[in-house]
């Protein structure tokens, strides 16, 4: 952040009085621009005994696999954010949507919220950020061309806890990678 | 937001190529700005058969009780956000955080994650948001003066769960109140 969004004047950035951390403050009008991390809103879609995955058509990691999930936005739940996410980029309708897994991201500024959820008719298609979406048997999970750590957690969980049949929400904190691709 | 926070020139808000929602375009250094929900973190803290509330030293409900909790910070997971607020709003220390309640409230985009905590040792102050801090018994709940519905609901929640001694996460999508206070 360079300039105010409210007056278009240059901003600095310092600790306002009373607070402890450094955010961007127009002298000009006198707002306070804070910046808050993102919540990532998304689904496990499972029919049967097979879960939906959908293989990237976008940077990062264009070609990998991962699961439905994106920006939630204003206006709506994590659950709707992620029924929508499902839709658009897997074109499959969700239902009994339960948040399952649960990653703080800190040192990207994000918190993942995943839900298991059921497809409702077994329809998918393929939406605009996808090459391809499949269902997946657990035996034929592709482990090495997953997009995320999260992605590979939450598959891993999810065929641990079918074994037993509970489903706890898992929370993890992830730490940075040891070597970073540039955002 | 009117002006380009990265650039300074004049926002417009149109539909982007290949989205659905309006957002905040900059045509001269082309950067679309979105705007997400925000995450309010927060606890309820424990010693023993009681609970610490705050009483507001700020607006909104002023005056009023509620458990600490406030915005999420950037570089920090949600859990560290919840127990930084207890220190600011009661210098409390807090142990054991569990996710115990999470409010979805779309119509002023912010998600509540509440913790159940545990007081290291049952000492706490009073921070400079809070008029007062002080720990409560079921029994002495000042429900008429709780500040938000999200407060009230947790503490209900609580109280019932603590009778069975069992505590699932409740997760609730809050509605506009009838009348509402302009922000
Ligand atoms: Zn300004
Ligand atoms: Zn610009």
């Amino acid at each position: 952040m360079k300039f105010c969004s409210n007056c278009g004047s240059e901003v600095t950035q310092r600790i306002p009085e009373g607070d402890t951390r450094p955010r961007y403050i127009c002298d000009a009008c006198h707002t306070t621009h804070y910046q808050n991390p993102n919540i990532i809103a998304g689904c496990l879609p499972i029919w049967g005994d097979e879960v939906l995955l959908c293989r990237r058509a976008i940077e990062p990691r264009h070609g990998y696999w991962t699961v439905p999930a994106g920006f939630m936005e204003n206006g709506e739940t994590v659950a709707e954010g992620a029924a929508r996410e499902t839709w658009e980029e897997a074109e499959a309708n969700v239902r009994d949507l339960t948040l399952y897994a649960m990653f703080n991201i800190p040192y990207i500024n994000q918190v993942y919220m995943l839900h298991r959820a059921h497809l409702v008719d077994g329809k998918f298609g393929i939406g605009v950020e996808s090459l391809e979406c499949r269902l997946f048997k657990e035996e034929d999970i592709p482990w090495d061309e997953l997009a995320f750590p999260s992605v590979k957690r939450t598959l891993k969980y999810y065929f641990e806890d079918r074994k037993r049949g509970e489903y706890p929400l898992h929370i993890d904190d992830l730490r940075p990678p040891q070597k970073r691709i540039q955002p």
